[in-house]
């Protein structure tokens, strides 16, 4: 487990290299990633390429016992190519251009960017080939950041026709998948299907669906160009490619070209655009422990297998709408976190702060004039006290589906329902029962987990619901959330009511559903105790379940809420509402006891345990210390019984019998 | 009085038509609505037709007893037509096109469309021409639905050219009526005068005024083209148009080529996103009675004579901010209300719930899998409870003034101004007292009302002042509203201060007025007693007027708020401020009292009770029954003194003497 | 000191202008402006001109012994114009162009439109050259209006490369100065930077700044073009032009081809839509004195020396969210405020209410049929009541720098910093004080000011550090506020920390910054006290300097947020948050001290006293009476020791000594 730093020589003086890569060293830093935004140095016209630059720094890297993690530059073309070439920018909805001048305005299926990235990217992996120092590459840089994973250009109308053509045998076929004879929808043939561009009303959902699937999938494709060419020139490079935290771009479908994933965390600014709540104190300095856990486990449960943190929160960031100061700690505390989670290391991004640009209010390790900053200390300690480890064994997965997000998205039924918060009420308590969690795809294989849960499979077909039965059937314990069922995978309504083909297994139907504010007031009986529960509530009508909780208030006062199935060996909840914390506490821990899976207290927010290898660590991402319960057996590694403010310990031993002191 | 259901044959296979109609029936349905966007499956390329589908399911209805209302299909053209005529699109303001892929994005003025439209109508009506089970038929549907009244393409900007050359003898005309020497905006000749588009400060009043007045005359026009095509094929039939709620296209405009008007009723939809305040529970379970009465009013109003609900709400609806499952009660109760307000039949949306499209989540009467959802079983207990009736006799009139409203939304002057609202404080008035009321336009002849309320008649020329002196003169009693009189016909000011020509009328001039937000002190005194007011305040300067109101807060203290005038044989009061709801109480008593019109008590928010033909309802909109007191010679044909949450009576008997037990 | 009007004789008939000319003569009033949107009146067709309805208004203005401010009528073109040459329209940033029929929508820089321009001002201004009862013009009309100050159309394009090879020597000094090595940004050639349309995420700040900078530069070359062909024609002419209120065009760039400043006056609409607090009932009264004093400081600043109002709000206004009344008073109190702070003439807009367009609900002295306003009687006692004055004598300097508004607006950092309102924070509190002060550019020489304070230098080079050194050096004292000396001149951060190169001068460096949002506490100790600061703090590690001040709160706590330098015989203070009032007032009294400035008690919200000339103004902007205590010497001119709502006192003698009542 190793700590990296993100550099960018082209910003800085020749002269200056050396004392900054030996004060990487110094830090204990092993990776230094470089080159993501690099081609208008590398390519200053068209044909005249330098390379000295980089040659220079990566062999100051090898010199300094480090290894340089190179990028495909293409996020940042240059303006001549630009300018040679207005094709390759991407088009919004509307047609406007999206322009040269910032980063990831090109297009993935324009014809011309392809070869031109084809051309760069060769040149590159060609020259780098034998070089020792470099361990491997990042393939761009964050996709789809900025909203950029939709383009509306003729070149992906174009593209868009022939992925049709691909996915299905005939027009008709599609005519058929989709629903068009609603509202006159009807295709001729596939040359004739837009990307969805603005309409008085709504777009058709299949369609829009379709476009998320086929925008993806583009990506995916252009990503695949990268991960060849990368690999064509040394094949024992590793490729990665840096994802971004809480977002709507397919990790799982780029993952198969990739050799592990890797991310990019920003706590401080992900409690504050991506969480619907204002943050707390607390949270503004160190984020939120839950929210940034959920990203490790996806990228680790994609491949299941360790991930990188590409890029690591160095200090305060610009992009939020506020930009405090992390607490003192915070990034030491964020090292240990993501490696407690799966990580094999942590890169900070970036190594010092830039004087030029639209990042200037970005810090770094050190700051502009070169001094330290606290987080040159914070990543120095963590380099120190990181040891390598095997990956995270979980018992638990949390199925995440992007498809079922990107459809509920478009017809969220009430401006509340929101996919990832509702994903993080079942997340947040299984992590606050400190209960080790893989997120994968609906395509995971599931046998190996002894409980499963999945808050939203929207989409669900015939195989989906096979795989849901048979892992219940040989035992598993499976615990399904609201809006479950309610689409065919083209995006169509069942036949059946929902949850379609999982009625079976689930015992239910869906007789009606609705959605409230939250001025309306919204609560369910479960288990004798009375329970809050928000926003969306499916009625449902139990055939072979059991009913287990009851609606109490409003219209739906009288119906079931929640049932519980056995099927073959295993047992299946469904929970047809948004439930509140208490509930899906109680939800949760049923199906651990259920499933024989251990787990510990329920932990107050913002303290949290967890496991990796062997050891357990302690985090404390609130400003208040907190005094820790241990086995006699365990001994600390890193820390105390009381762990301070936005501080951690470390210790040789289980998770369990880990708990807080009670005075 | 009876009930209808829109049906979709061309959602479902051929097999399940007779199943579909054969419940219809059974349930009690007589009306059978189809064909609105099924141009697609009518013409699947261009010049081959058909029909078959059409004709089986036409044949089917008539054979259970039932008759069926087509539609033309002109709101969803096929792709291909656009395709091969992209300049049948509407554009935005800013020239972006309006797509194809959802509904109503057509121009009303597109060469193109009107003769595509002419051939699908013409060939349509023929075939239909003497089918016996064919009872009329609905033009488009929706006109100007999500936004489309205007356009500012192309042939918009032509024909808005030559609609002014019609409307004006010379451009000197019309650079006099408009007064369009302020900011140098003279016209040189009616062909430089183009479509309002986006321009630094606001455009011209006058301009804009004149450019909804010519929108509104295409719609008018455009639907002209469907009326006469129906009624060449076949004068019997009835021709109407299904028009929304609280929506600012000029129904009355649209009224003359219509045998007789219709609407869509969604009550749990508007009150989420037409009217001001937070809704309340009772309000997400069933609406606003006033809301929906106000629009059953005004398309009763605009002919004079009943009306049709062409589409009423069956359950939840998908297109609000939240989807609230209605009230148990609540589409039986919606049919009543409409019936009691003049309706003649009440068609449900829709028959079922569609599996495809971006309508999946708007219930139908029955479920996607084709069993009975609640709102079958309402629809059938509300089909057998509805008898034949009159039309209803309303002493008051409310007279409603669509171009009023264009002009006013276009110079607010406060972001709280709304034309709607502030109509609604005099007639929900009028309601709780259960008086009748007709919605009426300026021009509609008043003789035949005791008492008129004109809440806002901002645009006021010589023939409406004549009208409304005439009125008076002959022993009417006027109401008059905020903003009268502001404007004459062309959006300017009137030489003299407001209310212009109405100023003898009134006996009082505007010396100055103001608009105030809400957290600023507004009281006046009326009558002896003290009484809020809101948003926008004239002081009035008396000349043969009397005072009955006076400002008592802020700059407006001491001047007069209410003037109170005789003139001829009847009496004029004009509030020049927007009422609380009990200064419009007191005010609207007064005008009663004076007119000898006969009212209720002052019913509850929710509790209302109506007349039509000899008979009253007492409709309950809230989760709390009411006791009703009677009088004694009235017997109750539906329910008792009694009324339950969301239930009905209906008593055999005028309203007089109605009212509210008192414990 | 006199008062004005604004007069459109266009609007009206020609038998009406005797009468108008001759109300306004009786009225008091001086001079009449004209003319600022009658292109169309004047040139009906091209090349067929209309001067006789001119020349008659300004003899009629002559004869009655006024005198006319004539216009060049610019900010509307006709439509003939427009029709013939589309590409003087301004475009959006992305590419929709800003159409006719509004105003202030042509290009500065489109060579079409400047050639029009130069032809009507040439013939117009020819045509006056000789007339007696023209006294002077106003260029085009408040430049920039409705956010027009930047285009991106191609003129533009064209004209910012031009601009840009202008202000750099190479394209490589370009992309040093820049930093364009950040994300591939680098330029070839002048000709390939375009102007900054969208982008998915911002633009470079570099490039920003630089496209603010060029468009105020177009604009000031634009006004040149004006101001030369008047001066040509006759060069006893004045030349002026009528700046906005807190706007972001910058006025120093245009001082220098205009003799005076003047600017347009409407505090009831400021209080609602350019301060960040809801109004108070009595701001939305008379406006916020403060607001408008800045207003009046920059103007006189600008120049150094008597400014106009040359539009004056004479009652309610149209533009802003409401349309209050102002309170009985406030016509006259704004003159009296305006003259007190150094205006020359106050001149109201307008003379009469309009019947036509868009301003049909901003008022006039005198109302649409003829009769006199409120407005009227109070510009009429306030021409009875001035007199002349030798200007304002001011010991302080507030610096104000439009660069650093820019670029501090692109990057804020946090949703509540707001350039303007932080500079108000510190203004307010010398207004609080009774100090006169001058609003001056960082060019301006500060030599004779005995104190000088700058809320926000942001951008400083070496030339601004040298001369606020030289300042101090020579026995000034300064106090700098947030974000001072972040940045260099082109927007890049200094090499070495904040301030850059002012830290020898203030004695400090910028250790870390940090913003926070409203509900996170923040205080800090001064001087043994605690106060109150918000949005953003620098801690600061002093060097040479003394810390004067320390966070107490959050992450900050225990760095220093205030130090104090001794440098040369002078001393600076550098606070590095924005300050609660409280602060500020302990900040800013400190400085009076230090430096010699005598100052008043702190005088509450809404009353203000100020100083010109050797008299004292003491102006009431609250409902409430107060009375001041006064200097026996002091002798009252106008009013007395209790001054009444909305009312004012003037004072023979100097502001030393008056204060308010202590009961």
């Amino acid at each position: 487990m190793t700590v990296g730093v993100c550099y960018f020589p082209e910003h800085w003086s020749r002269e200056r290299w050396e004392t900054d890569i030996s004060q990487m060293a110094e830090a204990g830093i092993e990776y230094v990633r470089m080159g993501e935004f690099a081609w208008g140095r590398i390519e200053p016209e068209r044909g005249t390429f330098d390379f000295a630059w980089l040659d220079e720094a990566v062999e100051l890297i090898g010199e300094f016992g480090m290894k340089a993690v190179l990028c495909t530059p293409t996020a940042t073309p240059p303006k001549w190519l630009v300018d040679e070439h207005p094709d390759v920018r991407q088009r919004d909805r509307d047609g406007t251009p999206r322009e040269w001048g910032s980063r990831r305005f090109t297009c993935f299926n324009s014809p011309t960017y392809r070869s031109e990235t084809e051309r760069i990217v060769g040149v590159l992996t060609e020259r780098y080939a034998d070089n020792p120092h470099v361990a491997g590459w990042q393939t761009d840089n964050e996709f789809g950041c900025h909203e950029t994973v939709t383009c509306y250009c003729e070149d992906c109308g174009e593209a868009f026709s022939e992925w049709l053509a691909d996915s299905y045998e005939t027009v008709a076929d599609l005519n058929e998948a989709w629903g068009t004879a609603f509202w006159s929808q009807q295709y001729d043939d596939f040359e004739s299907v837009d990307p969805p561009k603005p309409t008085p009303a709504a777009n058709h959902p299949s369609r829009v669906l379709a476009y998320e699937r086929f925008s993806n999938d583009s990506v995916a494709e252009y990503n695949r160009l990268h991960a060849d060419l990368i690999r064509e020139a040394n094949d024992e490079w590793f490729v990665t490619h840096n994802f971004m935290g809480g977002f709507s771009l397919d990790a799982f479908r780029l993952a198969d070209d990739l050799d592990f994933l890797s991310w990019d965390s920003y706590p401080t600014g992900f409690v504050q655009d991506r969480q619907p709540d204002t943050p707390t104190a607390d949270e503004l300095r160190a984020g939120n422990p839950d929210q940034v856990s959920m990203n490790h486990d996806l990228q680790r449960g994609a491949k299941g297998k360790p991930f990188w943190v590409m890029e690591q929160q160095p200090g305060d960031i610009n992009w939020p709408p506020q930009s405090p100061q992390p607490a003192d700690g915070a990034m030491r505390l964020w090292a240990h976190h993501a490696v407690a989670h799966g990580a094999d290391a942590v890169v900070y991004f970036r190594w010092r702060r830039c004087r030029q640009g639209q990042e200037q209010y970005h810090a770094g390790l050190r700051r502009q004039d070169g001094s330290p900053d606290r987080g040159y200390r914070e990543a120095s300690t963590a380099a120190d006290e990181l040891f390598d480890l095997d990956s995270v064994d979980a018992s638990v997965a949390l199925v995440h589906d992007y498809e079922s997000l990107w459809a509920t998205r478009s017809q969220p039924l009430s401006p509340d329902w929101d996919y990832w918060n509702h994903l993080r009420t079942y997340y947040d308590t299984l992590r606050a029962r400190g209960v080790q969690v893989d997120i994968v795809s609906p395509e995971a294989s599931l046998e190996r987990y002894d409980a499963v849960v999945a808050p939203t499979l929207y989409l669900v077909g015939d195989e989906l619901s096979t795989a849901l039965t048979d892992y219940v059937d040989s035992g598993g314990s499976l615990l399904l959330g609201a809006r479950t069922g309610e689409k065919d995978p083209y995006n169509q309504l069942h036949e059946s009511l929902a949850p379609g083909p999982l009625t079976s297994l689930t015992g239910a139907r869906v007789a009606r559903h609705e959605t409230l504010p939250d001025h309306i007031e919204t609560r369910l009986s479960y288990d004798g105790a009375t329970y809050e529960f928000r926003t969306w509530a499916s009625w449902l009508a139990p055939e072979d379940g059991v009913p287990r909780g009851e609606y109490r208030t409003g219209e739906a006062a009288g119906n079931t809420a929640i049932v519980r199935n056995d099927a073959g060996n295993g047992t299946v909840t469904y929970c047809g509402c948004w439930p509140g914390d208490d509930l899906a506490d109680a939800l949760v821990t049923e199906l651990l006891d259920a499933a024989g899976v251990e787990y510990t207290e329920r932990f107050p927010d913002g303290v949290r345990v967890m496991e990796r290898d062997g050891y357990t660590w302690a985090l404390n991402f609130t400003s208040d210390p907190v005094t820790l319960t241990v086995p006699d057996s365990a001994g600390f590694l890193l820390g105390e019984a009381t762990v301070d403010a936005f501080d951690i310990a470390v210790l040789d031993g289980s998770i369990g019998g880990v708990g807080l002191g009670s005075e």
